[in-house]
This record gives C-alpha cells, sequence and structure tokens, in this order.
C-alpha cells in the first residue's frame, strides 16, 4: 500500500501545521512541476534530464510521502481562513483516496520515465498526466 | 555536478516566490525530519522501513531540487521582512556552496541507507548527519 494512504508517521500535529505543512508540499512540488513545464512543455528553458529528474524526484516524493496525515479533521475551510480545503473532503473518503492514489501512482511513473533518460516528449507527456490528478482533487476540494 | 548547484531550472523568480518556495522546500523537507526522528531516533512512533525510506527521499529530494535559485540576489533579510537570511550569505559564495553539497550529500546518503532497508540504528545515526548539515548553514546563514 502507498506510503500516501497509510498511517501518520509522526504524531498527529495540530491543525495549523497540518494546513502549513501539506500547503508548503504542494508549493515544492509546484515549483518542481515548473520546472517540467518551462523545459519539456514551453520550452522556456533549455531542456536539462538531470534537471527533469530531480524535479520527478521532488513531485514523486511529496506524492508519496503521505499528505493524508495533514489533512485531518478540523483543517477545511469552514473553521480556517488560510486554506481552500472543502469540507466535502471529510464526507467523500473513497473519493479523496482515489484522488491521491491517483497522484501517487502518476508522479511515480513520471519519475521513472525520467529516471530512464525519456526523451523529452515523454517526459511531457506524463507531466500532462500528473497534472491531471493535481486537477481532479482541485476541482473536487478546493474552492476557488 | 549536483543540481544543487547548478544553472537555474526555471527563468528567474520574484524575490517573494524565492522566498516563499524554499520556505515551503525547509517545511517539507523538516516534516520528513520529523518523521525520522520520532520513528528512528526518539521511538515515539512505531518503526516503519516504508514511512523511512519516503521520508528519506522527500528530504533528498529537496537537497538535490536545486535550492541555490532560490536564494537570488536581494532575498536576504535586510531587504525582506520575511526571512531569515543573513546578507552574508552573499558574501561567502564558496561557503554557501559547501553546505549545499553537504546537504545533498547526506541526504543522499540516508536516502541510500533507507532504501537498502537498514536498520534502525543505522538510519538514526545518517540522520544525525544530515542533521548537521542543517545546522551548519543555520549557524553561519540563518539570523535567530
Amino acid at each position: 500500500m502507498s506510503a500516501a494512504v497509510s498511517a501518520p508517521a509522526v504524531a498527529q500535529m495540530d491543525v495549523e501545521d497540518q494546513i502549513e505543512t501539506r500547503q508548503s508540499a504542494f508549493t515544492f512540488a509546484a515549483w518542481n512541476m515548473g520546472k517540467i513545464k518551462a523545459q519539456a512543455v514551453d520550452g522556456a528553458v533549455a531542456y536539462n534530464e538531470q534537471q527533469m529528474l530531480a524535479a520527478a524526484n521532488a513531485i514523486a516524493s511529496v506524492a508519496n510521502s503521505g499528505l493524508g496525515s495533514l489533512f485531518g479533521p478540523g483543517t477545511a475551510l469552514d473553521e480556517n481562513d488560510n486554506t481552500r480545503l472543502k469540507p466535502e473532503f471529510f464526507d467523500k473518503p473513497d473519493r479523496a483516496r482515489e484522488v491521491a492514489i491517483n497522484f501517487a501512482q502518476e508522479a511515480t511513473k513520471l519519475q521513472e520515465i525520467a529516471a530512464n533518460g525519456a526523451e523529452k516528449a515523454a517526459v511531457a507527456a506524463q507531466f500532462s498526466e500528473v497534472g491531471k490528478t493535481c486537477k481532479a482533487c482541485h476541482d473536487d476540494f478546493r474552492a476557488e
């Protein structure tokens, strides 16, 4: 079973720490998604295989880090003004688990592709698949 | 050469984004350091090999993510009130490079140890080495 859906690896954190830590994880992942977009998709920056692998490793490490433990009870926007997590997240645990697993699987696949020195187009294609898993979660569980 | 000290992988980000992103990276790394401390050092949480590997992967991915590009000119505390980066950072590029390389090397070694299913004591010992590289940078470049 993926670490993304397993038991917490640390003692339960308070609500503020959970929100800050998950936002940090996503900011770090987004920065690395941006590198892949710039180099493999847009071509705005010269393609660098080593940097693409480092970025894919970073995204996969976030996706497989057990983020679920940072989405504990009381961490949605109905009780906090510094998060966009919809309260519906807690009403749909199966869907929440599904989007987390999809993110982990597609990010791990991107990591494997980058580790095998794939061509730019293959990295770009799998980047798109990872992006869809981000969007799926945002669509369902993140407020505008 | 480590990605930690290579050329930026994205177009240069503005000062605010650099500060926010590097803080996010360190928060994500610290959360994962905390998991290893809890399980391998303190024993406060049951030891879980898979979670230790996921945590080590996360720390290594931060250390090898090219953090140097998030420490651009104008991002120290003399020009910003939301960072503790000392201006001396920019006067000591060799030392800055050295602490970054040390962090990357020791974090990568922790990842290798965890990936090989090492015993708790070995993980704890290398965790301590990684912690020393964190502290070395804080001592030199982070204000109280």
